[in-house]
């Protein structure tokens, strides 16, 4: 495999890992900021010939971390890649991929027409939380998924009482993907104006009295979603262990605390984005390493990806 | 208004009564199949400086009507229109908003792109069959919707045992929508494996013994999901009354026989696609010309399209 | 050769045959109507990698078969073909290379930009009917020829008498192609008001008394240029065998019956379009499979195309 | 009329002319070689919020031409034109409009590539070469005639023994065109190997016995066609007296003293490229200003082209 | 003035002045972060049919600025505004308007064609560290100066023993400006290895003895090379008081107490960044306010900027 | 090295010494002018397959050379060349870099546009006039200096009393980089109004008494900033002896009896444009080929440009 293998900032140890897994050493490449904050960007290996990677996660900020990536990618670009392929473990923006009110911005597609500027050859992410922002970007687009590594993670903790929960619509097509390999039923935490009232309700679907709830959520940011769904499994007799799982573990704001007082005892993320370094329960943070080496040395011998890819 | 309504063959009705709705007269234009089927194209009246809105929904043959729609709006284009809108009441391929396998294309980024070809300042399509298809356009979309139209035209038939229907998870926001505006309660239908298992179910959420549904989707194609909807909804002791509504009314193959077979004594779509002729039971069309056109004056007027947008 | 040959449904023999011209196997495809009519592509083997070739005619319906090549090729560079080149035997629109009057489109333009969000590599195309739609095409064309091959199916039936018609300007060159390789004259039928009328004369240029015409053309459509054509030859003495060679045998219409009253004995045709199943005269279907299969080669060991060219 | 006429330096005293005939002040506008050959271009006069029109022929030095153009063009945009059109008298390179052999550049889109990176609205040109590469441009393109003006042009000295000339058959519908406006017949010299022999022969087809030939064609470069139309037509037996008429009178190389040696006694063309000073022949330049001039108050006032257009 | 003035959240108190000053009342438009740092953009007020500006600096954090840039076109181009202007008072990345080693990214062209996304019709800024910046976009660049604005500030400053001074080559042509204006002779700070030796000095080119110096420059950053040049200057014998004028003033790190050290009594920036709140020495900070208005009020009335532009 | 090597005509004896630094024959290649001054191009050796180079200055005159290339490009690129890079030893209107004055284009944008539509992989250049233009290009650009072999050429001639002269501020860095590789020290000749006043004056920064100058720039054109700084340098007390480098030699207008008369005893150029044939001095002609072959070399073999390129 001729690649060379780009390390941004934003989720350093998961490229140190992917290196790893593929076996190559990363680029060396410099990326320091200008006491102004301006990122000063430089390839110190040569990429000329080469398949270049560069893994980045567009995570907060967001636009730092987006620009950083187009920086390397217009650095592997001039310095004659031979192809440009983005890998972005976790993809920022995607919650707005479309507009809820006229006078909006269309969030997804203005990073997506952003990154295309880059000359992508191709896109590589993980559990988009939208898989119809697809259609958004200019380079084709391997949807892959956490979802293999994330149940072998989980499938020690799985108990007969455990019950998979998809905290909203949303989530229900992932939870039955974890059903499906963890031989677990499901429930549905919905939000809705059932009543066509104007206040919204939670209403568990499915029976979860005595049950040993496992959250499944592609991602979770402040753990609002999370936190209302446990409240109504517990109104609705839900045992007390709380068990989250997550592609994404962006914990923003109150999210560990307020997962802590809810009751979770285990959340299982990737390392999509860095981890936290204190987390009041148990935290396993699977990597995505050997998923984006599968998917990177697949690409290179012309083999499909078949299973990688989040099954839509 | 300086504008030119130019109607192609796909809705023409629908065409005529967005003009009589502005008050204007549709731009003289030929659309005429050679022998060998290509299309002969024309414009006969003058479209020079002004505003064309070039209506054409992309029902089947999509590929034909989508070509038609590209040659009116380069004929628009060369002729001088200062700007090119299309109006597209039902928009095809929206279904495949994502690749579901390795090796399948992105049909509605395709007809999205091919339509980018056309140098469109703007799109109006009415209840798309996914939101985020948004990001697939080039141009800014308006994505109008039909709720308001509908709910009025089902308005009179709503009784006291009526209850709103999404027929699977995707209809829930449009079921919402209705039951917001209507005052009903709602109740979902779910295929899943909730069990776990290989086998789906439908599952109904919510109590409809002895309700009259009225079910709500922004499609009926073969009507394969509210047959199977219905018959979840009779084996959890619904009514046999059943209602449906739905935005577009493609009613393809056995759809008819089949929804009447079921017990439907009542459908209601818009125009958006030519209705079938014979219809087994009550079919009432309700236009989207108001819609439409009151989409295309506020355009015209610098005005807030607001209540005409489909709440995202 | 490490290519991927993809065969549309508008010409399957002829795919299949470059195929087993090439001595490959075509690449699994489905491509089904769903019961609404629109489109399920998908590639079942790998093109990753591979040079991939789309065999598609735009023969009538046009739009559809368009869209379903846009959509092969759609797939194909998402799945990760090295190139894609569209192998479009019969291009359709070709016709509407100009705008004939004010509020037309430029079909062939419109078509060729169409094609253009194809990410094609590369066209190929056999005897357009107007060379200069090579500009309009944003990839490169190679504008192939069927001359030599309808030539040699031509040759076992030339007498003495024979000699070659051009049934109008526009085949001239076309016929000075064949007269050349055949040894023949030529004499040409011209559409005008010589005289400066309104009135528009058919007049044959040269002497065809007692000869049994030839007549050449790229394609037949309604057949009415080759109706009118022979009815001058026949004022102006020909013999009362006539032979019809054409690259593209669209055949609509009324064109068989005609063809068959005015006196076609022969018809010599490609398979750029799958062939009627019941002609009412002798009818030579030529197959472009060895002409493709040649080019295709010839590309993929970077060899000139040279002799398999329209000579331009 | 807010409109900026911008003239270049190809075919000055038209641009003044147009100026003229419009009523207006052509924009203050500097174009100057540097010592080294390179322009100095700079609006004197402001174009903020015009529609700019920038008259220039694409005559030789192409290059030269063309990238003034560009220039006038780049500097009307950037200055605040609301929009920009090229008014391109004669348009150079339109001959290349195919390749002829592989390894040969596509001349036409070469040219109109380039043209499309100066941000045109919309492109003029008359009587092109061919007809078909306006699907080259990606402006739309308003093909007019010259037609009219050189047909009044030549009446007064049409006798009852004139005849229309093709030279050959490209110049046919041109001649046609001639014909139906002044009543007179036509004939066609056609340069072909009609007998299958290599040696290519010009033949005259129509009787020309006594008559005065007015030879027409679009364009005359080195005036080789003519000479040699000319003799054909001496050999069947035509009358001494020759009248020329093009619309782009090149007249390059040995042009004048070999139509002069020929007999011709007359010529006409217009100004789209500047007229040699010495002519050994009556030569009477009409101006294309008038034609030009109706075209753009035309586009400015929002009315149809109509007659101006070359009835393709 | 049909226009909607959007103010961006990295200089809003620059924004509203520009609104007082063009006599508008701002777009009403939110901009808000959600917990995660991603931006909630939403314009209140309606942009249809309008001119809209949206006045955004892209200092640091330049990602976030950016994006909030493209986030804010994107919403006035969706939401129908008939032009979309960037108005950007300081630019960031300009200073990476090369590449200077094999490796880096082109900064200012990645920043550039980021930009180009946002559909703009026009961009406006203010002195570019590099005039040749204005290639890198793809809209048309305003290059607007704020040398009248500071030079008018300074004056009251300036005494008989006052001298401009360039700290570096590249503030030349500023330093130039001011001095035509301020009937000042100039001195320059060249760091140099004149002697050929690999240590840089600083030498300066005028006699500056007992001079006051006024340093010029377009940023000042952290202050490095004012610090320097006055170093400089004190060995060349210049008095102990410095002004120090310039465009930006980012001011970022030790940039402030450097300063003072050194001896800096004035400070005179404008509000392109907003200014920091403790200076320890005296900085007059003068609004762009009306240079931005005033260029706005031009565009819009179609009028020159004429002075208002970089004399460059 | 699969590559074609194809040379234009602005500068083919240099094409041929890089085809020879390269061991590879030139392609076999045809350009030659239709008598009214178009470009018959066309390549006659194969070049399917290769990494196309294609030779050729942008030199006066600039238009003809530029559309030369293009139609070069346009060969390479349709007759399935895999890369096509465009080789500019000299690269035409790199001074206008920015616009200077409302109302001017931005020349080198304009060209670098065109340049873009020749689908081109990469640019190679050779000491531009300003290195931002870099940003101008679309395709990735090579930026290569010629001061490695200039200051080989000039080394012998180096004397005790040598002094390197930047004639203006813009040839300071270039200066530098010959006082760093021939270990003189340098002064700068300085165009300015030092005094506020209007007239500006040349002053000559450091001592030059008793020294021979060395004068170098990137390209001498009519000689005019050299001849000026001369005469500062005389009347600074340099001695009469003067030596002058430049990467390129246009020479045009007066420039050689101008420089012969200001006492220049040789003058150093490549031969990025053609050298003239009487020089009334020692002319050295240093060739690029080196350079260029060594370049194009590394590229194809995947290697840094590191040293030949302009150290920015």
């Amino acid at each position: 495999m001729d690649i060379a293998l780009v390390v941004g900032t934003a989720c350093p140890a998961l490229g140190r890992a992917v290196a790893d897994a593929l076996g190559v050493t990363p680029a060396s490449c410099s990326v320091r900021p200008f006491p102004d904050g301006e990122l000063e960007v430089e390839l110190r290996s040569s990429v000329r010939g080469a398949n270049a990677y560069v893994v980045q996660s567009t995570c907060a900020p967001v636009g730092e971390r987006l620009l950083e990536l187009l920086l390397l990618c217009d650095a592997c670009w001039r310095a004659g890649a031979r192809a440009v392929s983005a890998v972005v473990p976790y993809f920022g923006y995607a919650r707005q991929d479309r507009r809820q009110r006229e006078g909006q911005p269309l969030g997804a597609r203005v990073v997506a027409e952003a990154l295309g500027t880059g000359r992508l050859t191709r896109m590589l992410a993980v559990d988009l939380h939208s898989r119809a922002i697809e259609g958004s970007f200019a380079a084709p687009l391997e949807h892959l998924t956490a979802v293999s590594l994330l149940t072998e993670a989980v499938r020690p903790r799985v108990r007969p009482e455990s019950i998979l929960i998809a905290p909203d619509l949303g989530a229900v097509k992932l939870a039955e993907a974890f059903g499906t390999r963890l031989g677990l039923s499901m429930a549905v935490v919905h939000k809705s104006r059932l009543s066509g009232s104007e206040v919204a309700v939670r209403a568990v679907i499915g029976d979860v009295r005595g049950r040993s709830p496992i959250v499944v959520d592609d991602m979770i940011s402040t753990g609002g979603t999370v936190v209302a769904a446990v409240r109504a499994l517990r109104e609705a007799g839900s045992g007390p262990e709380v068990t989250v799982v997550a592609s994404h573990g962006l914990l923003v704001g109150e999210a560990l605390p307020r997962l802590a007082e809810i009751g979770v005892r285990m959340l299982v993320t990737t390392d999509s984005v860095p981890p936290p370094a204190q987390v009041p329960f148990s935290h396993q943070v699977v990597s995505l390493a050997p998923l984006l080496a599968d998917a990177i040395r697949r690409l290179e011998e012309h083999r499909p990806l078949a299973e990688l890819l989040a099954s839509r």
